[in-house]
């Protein structure tokens, strides 16, 4: 039996107590290398490998995962952007027979979202900017629509030291829209979220772009950025997006 | 103190450790009176009202919290349809002035996810079909650039016994997009997730439509529905949007 448990950001308080007795109870543990720190507590055997090992090591878990219980661990929600759909598209594939559970977990948007103050309060998206896996095309194309239709937007995989064309363009495309609009869009960016170095910054499009070289210093690989819709704004120094009540009912 | 506590479907074993210890450490709990069941087993006094009543129990809540820890209680997560923006707005609006924290829980579309199989493994959007708070043409907008962006959708608030236009309208454009561009996209449907009464349905738009009524009759108010995108599949009974590297590395 294969679990495909998402653990949140990894700090104990995030688990659920699901994932926690899960993880109890399987023979081994499988994640990738840096998130061994936080499934150690758990004292059991722990396989793990790097960055672009995604295949090999969901391969692992699955033939490991024919006699004995494994669980292989992705950070956050283990259905976004995570090992879920791979494991059951190898399963299939290499017709291994092996039962898989999905294990939910906290996903960084709804953290982050918690820690800005409450900008998913209303219809969002999530969006990865990696185009390792998904043509720059359709991510670009993918930006627009949301904002054609008005949407807050939670941006995974912002950039990495070896990718910035993606984020570069998208945010561009962000402004263009906000001033053709006469906005001035709030932007949450949430580092590290529920981890010990935990740090957020909120600013508005056009500050971000004036300062842009600083930003994406700032900006890295564990960072979620939220991009508010129109009716996004900053109360007491919480980003918010209304769902509404007040101006239906108290105005 | 006012915390606003995410408690996901309600089941023990999908609270967090950090929703499941604020709420040991409260003076007293508010909530939806259909939540009261989740959270009894905290022995704290109880505040619940019924629907409608969102800002009468925020309100309650905010001037209990001036010199109480109390803890607002919403399902899911707290900040996706729930009650964290109206929180920080009517504590800036009644200057208040009480100190706000919001603890993130799992939210119904993560849930949904892993029970369907992995369909929010790529690009993925939030849309509430309720037009109490948000206009129709607006809802209907932001359906239609979901689907010129190719979005994976997850849909709160489908229908109620009073409400079935949007979900209506909201299916129809969804058809013809599909039909459009000679595709049958995946449709899940989960009722109660987490719950004791869980169960769920696989279909395609065109099966959905040719049978609505039978389906209207099984979709309610606690019932997420999630539309794929134009990659999403149906693999051993489970609905997968592939993350796409099985196409890019063993092809
Ligand atoms: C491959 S995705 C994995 C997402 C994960 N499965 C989830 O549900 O959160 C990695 C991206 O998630 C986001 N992320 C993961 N952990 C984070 C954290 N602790 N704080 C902020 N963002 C995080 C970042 O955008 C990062 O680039
Ligand atoms: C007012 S919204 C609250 C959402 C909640 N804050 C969350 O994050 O899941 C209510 C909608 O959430 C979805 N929902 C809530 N609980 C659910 C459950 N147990 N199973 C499926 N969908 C659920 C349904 O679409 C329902 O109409």
């Amino acid at each position: 039996m294969l679990y495909i448990v998402g653990i949140g950001p990894g700090n104990k308080e995030y688990f659920t107590e699901q994932a926690e007795s899960v993880l109890n109870s399987v023979d081994s543990i499988v994640c990738y290398k840096g998130y061994e720190k936080f499934i150690k507590r758990f004292n059991k055997p722990i396989y793990t490998s790097g960055m672009k090992k995604e295949i090999d090591r969901v391969d692992y878990a699955l033939k490991e995962a024919k006699n004995k219980n494994i669980a292989l661990v992705s950070s956050g929600d283990a259905t976004i952007y995570g090992m879920a759909s791979l494991s059951y598209e190898l399963n299939n594939k290499n017709n291994y027979n092996v039962d898989i559970e999905v294990i939910s977990g906290l996903t960084s948007a709804s953290l982050c979202s918690a820690i800005l103050g409450a900008p998913l309060n209303h219809d969002f998206a999530v969006i990865s900017l990696s185009d390792l896996l998904t043509p720059l095309d359709i991510i670009l194309k993918r930006v627009n629509s949301l904002l054609m239709g008005d949407f807050v937007i939670a941006i995974y995989n912002p950039l990495s030291k070896s990718r910035k064309e993606p984020f570069l363009k998208c945010f561009e495309i962000i402004q263009n829209h906000s001033k053709q609009n006469n906005l001035n869009l709030v932007v949450g960016i949430v580092k590290n979220a529920g981890r010990d170095n935990e740090e957020y910054k909120m600013t508005t499009i056009n500050d971000l772009m004036d300062n842009l070289e600083e930003y994406m210093k700032y900006i890295d690989m564990n960072t979620t950025i939220i991009v508010g819709s129109s009716n996004t704004k900053i109360i007491n120094n919480k980003m918010i997006t209304p769902r509404g009540y007040l101006n239906k009912y108290l105005k």
